[in-house]
């Protein structure tokens, strides 16, 4: 085992402490846990550009409007913790709910103007939750560098708009959604599909791509058999998100990648 | 000179990791200028615990919800600095709105609780500027100490519950209320009330420390001419709130301070 783990955040501040001391950079990725090969991309591009590299894994409630899909959120700790191993990864963060929230979530970020569209309208209460967690989460790595995956698009603009309103030391980057063979963005949801549904995911990348509009591609993921939350383009970006046997699925793709 | 003025936050930035790495403690005094025998206890205080001591200066536009106090807000900040100086002060931050607020105030804090109450019931907003910009403040200072009035009890409060609900590295410290000789609160918006009112002025403290009940002290304040936006009672201090000559004043006192 090459990883420290720490599960108190006062020890882990002392480490970091430590290591700004030593003028050692740090990369901070922070996850839910549930650890795939998204993950693993955010984890090797921030060995790639730091001395060391944090991982924190936090199955975040207050960012679940949804309790069934809290409740069946996996968490293989085993599992991820081994990854994060083979990765290499420098230290691990396993904090509790008691340590985020001493308050009871009775302190909140919230975002006026785009955190209501999109997901924002589908889940509500949703990037209050997101935002308020990345700060504290931010705020305890001090981190020079964070990564977050383009697959969950809107969220990495806000969060990158949050470091910037609140002066964080740590530039936001986003990196590349990774994919199965077929198309379909690797999420932790996926494992929920059963067969049938996991092939039928695939055209939901695939539609997102080729259709022509956005009202085009959200009528054709209707007659695929999912139903369509929202599909929109931006100035540079197609973005959806549907539900297909129970489980919610999201992506994007950029508006100059139709065919 | 011996007081280093920033006011670009990202030499201050440099300055404070270079702190951190020789080991050296910070306390910190965020005010909005205007400074008066209040500021100068909390600075002297902030030198008496810390290695260094920074003083924020920045007039927050997002926690005032009466535009007219704003404009009003005195502003002089020659005087300022000239006092800080004399009080050895090591650093001072002027940063300006486009600074503090990159986001145009798209993003902020609240407090789903307690900041509804009291000032936070007469002043629609003001909490939530509050703990937005002391939020960023905080996380620009890195300190190891911050400093606020007592005066300023409810805010106080708020503030101690957002260092800790998000986990900030800076213990909160509440320093004792100055007081002119006939017992009125120092305030920055005392200057603004006319000789009459300002003589009347001493009768807010008096009647809140002296008066029975809180009802009743509301009752004889407003008898003496106040207009009393709220007096209330918990379990260990009274805190009220009354305006007098379009200049609205706060106080509080311990419940056994009561005569």
């Amino acid at each position: 085992m090459t990883t420290t783990i720490f599960d108190d955040l006062s020890l882990w501040r002392a480490a970091r402490l430590a290591g700004l001391r030593r003028g050692s950079t740090l990369g901070f990725v922070p996850t839910m846990g549930a650890l795939h090969e998204g993950h693993v991309s955010l984890v090797r591009r921030s060995r790639e550009e730091n001395d060391r590299t944090l991982v924190s894994i936090f199955v975040n409630p207050s960012q679940f409007d949804d309790p069934n899909d809290l409740a069946n959120y996996p968490r293989p700790l085993e599992d991820d913790l081994a990854m994060l191993d083979a990765e290499q990864t420098d230290f691990v963060l396993l904090p509790d709910q008691a340590q985020l929230y001493p308050d009871g979530y009775r302190y909140r970020v919230s975002e006026t103007e785009r955190s209501g569209t999109l997901e924002g309208a589908h889940r509500p209460g949703h990037f209050d939750g997101v935002l308020t967690v990345v700060l504290k989460l931010l705020q305890i790595a001090q981190a020079d560098r964070a990564y977050f995956g383009e697959k969950d698009w809107q969220q990495l603009h806000l969060v990158r708009g949050l470091a910037e309103a609140f002066l964080l030391p740590t530039r936001i980057i986003g990196c590349p959604t990774v994919r199965e063979a077929d198309g379909l963005a690797i999420s932790s949801r996926n494992r929920r599909l059963d067969p049938d549904d996991r092939e039928k995911a695939a055209e939901f990348h695939r539609t997102l791509s080729s259709a022509a509009t956005a009202d085009g591609a959200a009528r054709a993921l209707e007659r695929a058999g999912f139903t369509v939350d929202y599909v929109e383009d931006d100035a540079s970006r197609r973005v959806g998100a549907v539900r297909i046997g129970g489980v919610r699925l999201i992506d994007n793709v950029p508006l100059g990648e139709r065919q």
